[in-house]
């Protein structure tokens, strides 16, 4: 037994952090630290407006889930989820041709965790990822500690061959409701070429749909797993298709509440690794979550918020082509959080850029944070669900002033 | 594009699931799986008897926790935390030699993730952890999807050297008091060898401490970061001590609230891998624990849930000697939930005598499940903090039958 004897002060050196943890880029933490700048207008995030939170239903929704449910709420749950809100689930995001039970559900903490749970059960180190691009820069996040590689799919591109794209991946991503970051919808013979490409090879393919909900214009079309269903239509779901969402936009982010529908065998494969992530999610956030689903709460205050979002992405577009039409051309979304710009001149740097617009009150997501490799440098993401009209307005004069600063310093 | 064709009804096979998958044991789904038998007496988990929840106060202090910070709890918050809460743990976890802020405190959605965490951070597929054996179940099961290797500790014995024990191992890792599973307290000299070495090596040393304060006898010992900490006393902290707990034994396991304490470079790296794990944990629980916290509720009801589980400890060790000491030795732990029960005859294998005592009416943990090779057959983990004493009478009595049944089939 070594006796007490003093410790040394200055401890010997420590072994090095696991390898993916030197390939974060840089320019996330300084967005992330932009927080602390007086008077920003930020749009990087993908936040909603504190404003659309129902808090006084909340409020009494989280004191009867506590008082109503003590030993489900306070103790430890199923590591798939409480019944209730599996069923729920099921039969929220099922219909007659895609007939699912709790079987087909896994309930998780976020939509984050779903990300995270694929890539413990489908990647081995340095395993293929075919990802839709530009991709969700929390996806990347979620994937690095696996040091995957990846195959860049621009969805919707002339000669696209969904075939080639999935053949040999572990796995397929792709958001299809108006994209992060592109804010696009994935037409229709595009998602038929994904799905049946996943059936033909057998790639899972995933389905991430946040923004499903927030759909501003025209009529939404069928999820990717919808499409899947159609090869066995009323039959128990056993696709290719892993399709995940959360509560996160149309309720409240801070339940943290999100999930996966899939096949039974990867619901018992993603159980096995949540159980190693968390053990289970909190009794207190599903309870809430379920009854959020299940009093209509959310359906209730669905068309406010569409509506104050809608006339937000307005907003953000009338003020882009105010003052950055000049530089910057965009499509206008249909749904979602955000407008994806791209500069005119491909020599226009984003990452360059985003100093100067910090400099200037404003800060938005550069593109190169939702590529794998960063060698985007072209586009940026704008959200508008967060900040009032006068303010994206406002935030796009400065983004124009940014870019004045940036040519005459160039 | 691929035109919308019939999909195949039997898609191609799909790609395996990742290799750590396939080490998970047998054994461990069999107990998950006893839940459905009736009047089982479950004595394999590590759970709170649920009469203990503060269930109206609970009520009250979530409704607050929405109606009175709403955005707080309702939207996004910062990865780290909320800075009350870990301006909250850091006063309660430090002390005058010890000194903490909230740079040193993560907060991790349930102990669990703070060991996943810290997986994440420090192993390389394959890394080698030195850890104290038997160890945590829910341990091997965060670390197995970086499949790791293992360096068993037993720490205590004859002879055991701490400098090479923790020697080129990414980490060390040990539960010192009350250790999951056998319910043993690491003593005084062995907690200093431990944290001498980990100065002496650089290892990190990591320290789980849920049970901490479920002292039935005697007093407490200083935790291995407090141990460190006096190698400077009074400087901020630096060393190589990550030192995690949980309110889940404390206050309830559904609010899925646990910290890491470490020195603030291991907790910038822990919160790097926490963004892409579930990017934040509930601020609805996190409220709700702060209050839990800041009212002194936590202090409140711990004189009781202590006496109920010492009443409880006592009431099995009884249950044993009546029933099971021919067979099997235990030492009566000073706190915890488990009596770590070993068989006198090496031959009695405890995985062999599962489906017995399923038979009988009582789930046990067996050691197989502790050990990273599943190769400790003789001993079983028995939970006394969920059962009543009546109940722990019944279910070692058939466990003394199924002894028997096992012996008779032999």
């Amino acid at each position: 037994m070594v006796p007490s004897s003093p410790l040394p002060a200055s401890p010997a050196p420590r072994p090095a952090f696991a390898r993916w943890m030197g390939t974060t880029n840089q320019i996330t933490r300084t967005f992330l630290a932009a927080g602390a700048i007086p008077d920003l207008i930020n749009v990087a995030g993908g936040l909603p407006d504190p404003d659309v939170y129902p808090t006084e239903r909340m409020a009494e929704i989280a004191r009867r889930a506590v008082a109503e449910h003590p030993d489900e709420v306070l103790g430890y749950g199923p590591v798939e989820g409480l019944p209730a809100l599996r069923d729920a689930l099921a039969r929220r995001l099922g219909s007659p041709a895609l007939p699912l039970t709790r079987d087909n559900v896994l309930v998780t903490t976020s939509g984050m965790q779903a990300l995270d749970l694929v890539g413990k059960v489908l990647l081995d180190e340095g395993g293929l990822i075919a990802g839709q691009h530009p991709t969700y820069l929390g996806a990347l996040d979620a994937w690095r500690p696996r040091s995957p590689t990846f195959r860049n799919l621009v969805l919707d591109a002339p000669g696209f061959d969904a075939h080639r794209a999935l053949t040999g991946a572990q796995f397929a991503y792709a958001v299809p409701n108006f994209s992060n970051p592109t804010g696009r919808l994935v037409g229709l013979e595009t998602r038929r070429a994904l799905v049946a490409a996943a059936h033909d090879t057998g790639t899972w393919l995933v389905e991430d749909d946040p923004y499903g909900t927030l759909l501003y214009d025209g009529a939404p079309l069928p999820r990717l797993i919808e499409l899947s269903a159609q090869a066995a239509p009323g039959a128990p779901y056993a696709g290719p298709v892993v399709s995940m969402g959360t509560l996160s936009k149309e309720i409240a982010p801070g339940l943290r509440v999100g999930w996966i529908v899939a096949a039974p065998a990867m619901i018992q494969a993603l159980t096995l690794a949540k159980q190693g992530s968390d053990l289970c999610t909190s009794g207190v956030t599903q309870r809430i979550a379920l009854a959020a689903i299940e009093t209509g709460l959310i359906e209730a205050i669905r068309p406010a918020v569409v509506a104050l979002y809608r006339a937000r992405r307005d907003a953000l577009c009338a003020a882009l082509e105010a003052h950055l039409s000049a530089w910057f051309t965009w499509e206008v979304p249909v749904g979602g959080m955000f407008v994806w710009a791209t500069a005119k001149d491909p020599g226009l740097d984003t990452d360059a850029l985003l100093p100067h617009a910090l400099k200037a009150g404003i800060c938005y997501a550069p593109s190169s944070v939702f590529d794998a490799s960063g060698a985007n440098r072209r586009g940026m993401r704008i959200n508008f669900t967060l900040n009032r009209p006068e303010r994206l307005d406002e935030g796009m004069r400065r983004l124009g002033l940014a870019v004045a600063a940036l040519r005459g310093a160039a």
